[in-house]
Parts: C-alpha cells; structure tokens; sequence
C-alpha cells in the first residue's frame, strides 16, 4: 500500500468528509489501487441501511429524498445519498432551470449527496455505484441512499443492490401499470405514490393495492422479462413474498415471515407522509433482520461482487495491459474492407491472451 | 463447421424464414457455434436500414413501428422489428388487457418480429440485439427496425447503434424536457410527436422545436450524461449536427452536409403521418449515403463489436471453461465470515487464468 492511500485511509477513519469524496473519486475514476482501497474497508461495510429508490423520471425521487434525509436527520442518522438519475436534479442534468430545492440538508455534514451521472463507465456502471455505496456505509452513515431512474438493466441491477427498494410513483393514470410492465413490481419492498395532492392519489393508490394483490396469488405463473438480472433469484424472491402473503391469508394477517409491501402516499415537496415512509423503512430493516433475508441478501451480493470484479479486470487487462489494443488497431483496413469479420479479429486477441498467459505475463 | 450449421445456413441464404427464426434463438441463446454463424453471414449484413424508434414507456412505440412496417410493406420492402422494450406489448408484457392489435402486420412473411425482453444477458444485451438486427439484414430485410424504451445505459447504447434514430414522445406536459434530461436529444435524427390528436399536441412539438434550436447553439457547452457510451463520440455527433445547423443559418437552409432534424406528428394508431414518418426515414437515409456519414458510424460500430465480442469470450472462459467459478465457491465460507473480501478473490481467480494459460489451455 502506497502512502498516499494509507493517508487517505487513516483520514477516511477519522471520520473526515473530505476522505470520503476523495475516496468516492478515486473508485469512480479507476485509479491505480482504487481496489485495494475497497479491501481495505470491506471489513466495515455492512451496518448501513441501504435503500434503493427508483422510478419513472418526473416522479419526484429527489424531492422526496431530500425529505426523507431531513427526516432522517432529525433522528440523529446521517445519510449518504448516491444519484444514478441521468434526469435527476441531482446531477445536475436541469437544464431548464427546474433544479431542486436543496435548503435545509445543504451545508450539513450529516448529509453527503453524490453523482454518478456524469462518469463513463470505466468499471460498469452498477459496480461502481455499489462500491460508492459501500464507501459510504464504512464511512458510517446510517441510511445509504441510492437513487435510479427505474427503466433500463444496470437501473434495475442497481435497485435490486438495495436492502429496501421504493418504488415511486406519480398518480398519473397508468404509471401502475407501466410500473409493472417494467418489472418495478418484482423489486418493490414498498411503494410510494408522491404529489398526493392531486385528486387522483387515493385511486391511484387503489389501483397499486389491486395489482399487488393480482400478482401475490399468481406469482410462479410469469418471471418478468429482466434483463441482465438473476431470474432464479428474482423466482425465489417473489416465491417468498408469494408464501409470506399466502401465510398472511392463512393466518388473517401478515405473520413474521411475510412481508406486505405497503403503498404510502407522499406529498414530498410539503413533506408530508414523509415520517410514514421512515416508519416502513424502518419496519422492513426489521423484518430484513428478524428473517434470515438481509444475510441471504448480502451473501447472494458479495458473490455478485466477485465476479464483477473479475469482469472488470479482464476488460482492462485485455485493453491496457495487453496486446489487444494494439491487435485491432492493425486489424482496422481488413475490417473496414470486410475481408476480416470482427468475430475473427476477436479471435485472434482472444488467443494473444493464451500466448500472453504462456510467456508468464 | 458442423453440417447442423452449413444447413442452418443453406437455408438462411435461401431465404427461409424458418432458418431466420432458428439462426437468431441460436444466437440469442449463445449456443456453441454462433459467432461461426454470424461470421459466415457477414459479408451479406450492412444492406438494410437500421432504424432505431426509442422513448418513454406508453408513448406508443409498438403502435407506431406497427403502422410504419404496414407504410413500408405497401413500397414492397420488407421489414425486421428486434422489440427491447421490456414494457412493450410486443414482447408479452402486456398483463392486464392492453396487448397490441397485430392485424395487418401478423401473418404477412414480409414483417419478422423478435422480441429479447424475455432473455437473459447471456451475450450482453446490447450486443446479441445488434447480432440480431444483423441477422435480419443479412436476410435481406430492408429496414431493421429495433424498438428500445429509451431510457437507461443499454438501451441508449442499443438506439446508437442505429443508422437513423427516432425519438418517440407523447404530447404530454414537460415529456420533452424529460427527453432532453434523459439525453435523447444527442441520439434522435428524427422527432415523432405521437397521440398528436390530442390538443396539446402542437405545443409540444414546438416545445421540442425550441429546446432544440437552443441546444444546436451551445453544443459544446456541455456533453450529456451517458453512462457506457462514448462521449468522444457524442461529441462529435454533436459538433457536426451543430456545424451543420450553423452553415444552415449561414446560407439561409440547411446544406447537403446538415442534417436538420425534424419534428413529426403523427397518430399512430390511424396511420396519421406515418407516410411523412417514412418519408424523412428516406430522408436521413440519403444524407447518411451522401455525407461519409453511413461508413463512419458502421466502421465506429465494426471495432464495437470486435471489443464487444472479446469481452464476451472473456466472460465465457473464465466462468464456464476456467476455474474461475470453482475457486469462487470453495472461498465462499471466507466471504461470508468475512475473512477475505471480494476483490481478494476476485484477484486469485484473475491470477488462475495466467497461469491456465502458462499450462498452455
């Protein structure tokens, strides 16, 4: 370990906020030993309650989260927020100068908010988020928030990454069942249907309830059509929330091994409903805890991390420290004039790799 | 090459539509001898038109690419629609009743539709839908038609591996702002104001034609949020459509060189502006063809794949011909006690493949 990492690691466990960012910096640029780093504070992730919160973009994610971080705060808790949102005010993608309010959690320590919009994705995307995350939670704040916009697979891996995942809503005729169709059911542990003050909430909200419902009673009927993420965890998942519910039947209500995904109703730019929402965070951390699923949870995660990992050394092994760069780049005239197909320049630095290994590199 | 495949093949250049549907479930499913397959038909791909028709959940995509292919049949060609959009009613995710009506269209061997939503990544779901679209081009189809809801990493890479790019919008209060946030204004050639029955359906379209003209003139100011994509290459999109737009000012209409895009109305759903929709397809496809622009992106997209399709093989070497997975669970009960961490793992099973391949693998 090089000096200037140690420094940063003892600074990161004292506690110092500017540790943090230069750390987060150092992981979502790639930078040399940005691994070893993550390694090195592995041993203190793990307490953060990670919270996922997705939705369709306009929905209010950032409002209400700028809502639940006051919230939050008001308990004594600090709160780390990652923003995955390319149309989060967040992350500065406002354009037409409809950025959010930040008052009252701007300036406060208690609150680290940071953007993930505006990176490539030298490590995947997903990863990276993750691994923002975790430096968050070792750092020691008490709720890691991550924000996505719930379309799209590295969105929908980057919800499923949560211990509790909120799905939010507007009472839009129709956002239900869009909501559905995009696989936003499967990942809900609770629902939120913000701007409540507009006529249509409460049917919306009825509307959700006849939904969950409908899919309870028929859960090993369809996996959704995700891509890109474990389908057999997703069966297994919903199986559990299908028997919980199914024992909340049995039983008249939902017993300790179930989970009955609530649907709340926010008005978040009045902040109100606000304190229900932590209420249902608070009781779904619980019920993660009480039943085995936050340890199944995590220990499913860090074997998705290693192979993360792996990919993403692969990658750049193969286009930095390796010939394969340098291999396409010769192959270029036979691929423009099509006398070589990319499936046979791929080929061959597939095999460079072989001799490569083979000298010893 | 196995007879099963030179078959296979006989019958695709024959023209068999059942070959087509064999070819892509063998590439979808990455079955061993598919990368053999798509670079015997590779010679025969870069004919079709690719058309990419992305935009939010509910638009009316699937309606829309319905009419289109019925305009495009009526000219006598024949079209390949490649469905992404996992909310699309194209590929089953339709669950309370609003499945598409597919009269006109089903039955008619002229129009071939795939949808990938229900898979898995077995190949990365960017690139097996690119393989796809090249199967159907090689068939012979010419327009590949590929439908992604347009939002998130993947599919913004799959709608910028279109010739011509089409943002699908409704004529709803702030949709193109969510647009321009989500960054669709970088990859749309074309603009569709769909359900433009509707009254508010001029007003949007020109909002959309506002936002756009503001964004031609400060395109340099600031390169959008892609996640995965490559932002050099966006930028230089961006420069020559706003180098053109600038020369269109100049000399009082836009130049051969300029590509102005524009914004359509149409309802979909009773064949309003779809001809005018076909019509700037037609368009765009000539200024492609008579600008470099057509080679440079196909010879941008060739080294796509090749990085594509060696990432691919990495992927496959290390998880299902290497140790990798059987070094990932013997170190299991470590993990999860917590005695090693993920990337100390993940570095084991990178060192492995150096020396498998020193053994000469």
């Amino acid at each position: 370990m090089k000096s200037g990492e140690r420094e940063l690691l003892e600074a990161f466990a004292a506690g110092e906020a500017r540790a943090l960012a230069r750390a987060i910096s150092w992981v979502e640029n790639a930078r040399p030993g940005f691994e070893r780093l993550l390694s090195a504070v592995h041993d203190r992730v793990g307490r953060a309650h990670r919270i996922g919160i997705t939705g369709p973009p306009g929905a209010g994610k950032s409002t209400l989260i700028h809502a639940l971080a006051g919230a939050v705060r008001r308990n004594g808790e600090r709160v780390g927020v990652v923003a995955v949102d390319p149309t989060s005010p967040f992350t500065g993608g406002a354009l037409l100068g409809d950025r959010i309010r930040m008052t009252g959690a701007a300036g406060d320590d208690g609150v680290f908010i940071r953007s993930m919009a505006s990176r490539g994705s030298l490590g995947g995307l997903a990863t990276t988020t993750r691994e923002v995350a975790d430096l968050m939670d070792a750092f020691g704040f008490e709720r890691v928030v991550v924000e996505t916009v719930g379309v799209g697979q590295s969105e929908l891996e980057i919800a499923e990454a949560a211990d509790t995942t909120v799905v939010v809503l507007t009472p839009e005729s129709g956002d239900s069942v869009q909501a559905m169709k995009a696989g936003l059911m499967e990942i809900a542990d609770i629902f939120v249907v913000n701007k409540a003050d507009r006529p249509e909430a409460s049917r919306a909200a009825a509307e959700l309830k006849t939904i969950l419902r409908i899919r309870e009673g028929r859960a090993f009927e369809r996996i959704p059509a995700h891509h890109g993420i474990d389908l057999t965890e997703l069966a297994r998942r919903r199986a559990s929330k299908a028997a919980a519910a199914k024992d909340a039947v049995d039983i008249g209500a939902a017993g300790p091994a179930g989970w009955e995904i609530p649907v709340l109703l926010t008005t978040a730019q009045e902040g109100k409903g606000v304190a229900e929402l932590l209420n249902a965070l608070d009781g779904h951390q619980r019920w993660l805890k009480e039943t085995s699923e936050l340890t199944r949870r995590r220990r499913q995660r860090l074997l998705e991390r290693v192979r993360a990992v792996v990919e993403r050394g692969l990658r750049t092994r193969v286009w930095d420290e390796m010939s394969g760069e340098a291999i396409l780049e010769a192959a270029r005239p036979e691929l423009e004039s099509g006398s070589r197909t990319p499936y046979d320049v791929a080929n061959e630095i597939l095999n460079s790799l072989r001799t490569d290994g083979a000298r010893g590199r």
